[in-house]
């Protein structure tokens, strides 16, 4: 094989199989097991492309789909950081060493494009960025919603608890979704009590 | 809840979770577990991203991960259909009416458009489509590469019966990735004999 590029590019194709063994604390609807970060992401960009018209102001959704599908990449080093557990900077440090590491993999500007996209993802100030990270958020609600309670009654938060964590970014990316959420959030903790 | 496209679209998005209940022939690299029809999705389209240059003749990406994204979600009434499976009509039109009613569970139009991208990938006529056909098929020859053999040695199929099972479809999205593909294909077999 002559291209270098190429070597380099299945190189990176090759690294990021193992985001399909980074396990989340969300279960599969069914609840036989678990999800992995890999199936999460393809979820998330089929939540996008699906509810596009929900977002806050208009977005690119090429972007919105790529951000989606590369936000995880970097646990492959760093590993999955639940909604609801505390995080230091030290995570946000593995992180930021994960991307440089992974997408330097690939060479020339491919991998710096995709590293800068992703930090945009992570500074969610963009309204694809924003957009974004609502879906990323919104996905696991939906869960907990459809398997009653979910990793909200598995960790015993309180209503007040998932309102401050999933509010500011639902809300910021999709007034819309953010509605329909917290509709359900009251009515979940209504009938737990 | 009052919106009932919203609805709709939420009843599909919970739908396609059975995805990542599908298995398919191909493990994962590190060959701990089969790969389901959903990680591999999300795989998929990550080598479109990465892999737009090596297309043959223009590509609208957009569209094209989109195919790669839905172009399994039939499965989850049909099944996967192994690449080294003899299959007949009845398979197809499993996969038809499966396109029929898990598209159309999306009212208004929005079904009716990802029914027809489906439709566009599996034909395979147009520049996106044999793109994305030929990603389908160079991800898992990657990975039995990758893997020593993996499901050509498990289904003992011949140099012959690989190459004229991948060499259409890559070839015809991409040739330089046939190329690629063919010097392995070449060295694997000329190494197992």
């Amino acid at each position: 094989m002559q291209n270098d590029s190429l070597v380099s590019q299945l190189e990176f194709l090759r690294e990021i199989d193992r985001l399909k063994s980074i396990i989340r604390q969300s279960p599969l609807l069914d609840q036989s097991r678990k999800e992995n970060s890999a199936e999460h992401s393809w979820h998330l960009a089929l939540y996008a492309m699906i509810l596009e018209d929900y977002a806050n102001g208009p977005v690119e959704i090429l972007r919105v789909i790529q951000m989606l599908l590369i936000h995880d990449i970097i646990e492959v080093d760093a590993g999955d950081t639940p909604i609801h557990s505390m995080t230091d900077g030290s995570q946000a440090e593995r992180e930021r060493k994960a991307s440089i590491r992974i997408f330097g993999i690939l060479s020339g500007d491919q991998g710096e494009k995709l590293r800068t996209l992703w930090e945009e993802f992570e500074a969610g100030e963009t309204n694809d960025a924003r957009f974004a990270k609502a879906i990323d958020r919104f996905q696991p609600l939906l869960t907990n919603i459809f398997t009653n309670g979910g990793t909200w009654a598995e960790n015993q938060v309180s209503r007040d608890q998932v309102l401050n964590r999933y509010r500011p970014v639902i809300q910021g990316g999709s007034p819309e979704l953010w509605n329909l959420s917290e509709e359900w959030i009251l009515q979940y903790f209504g009938l737990v009590g």
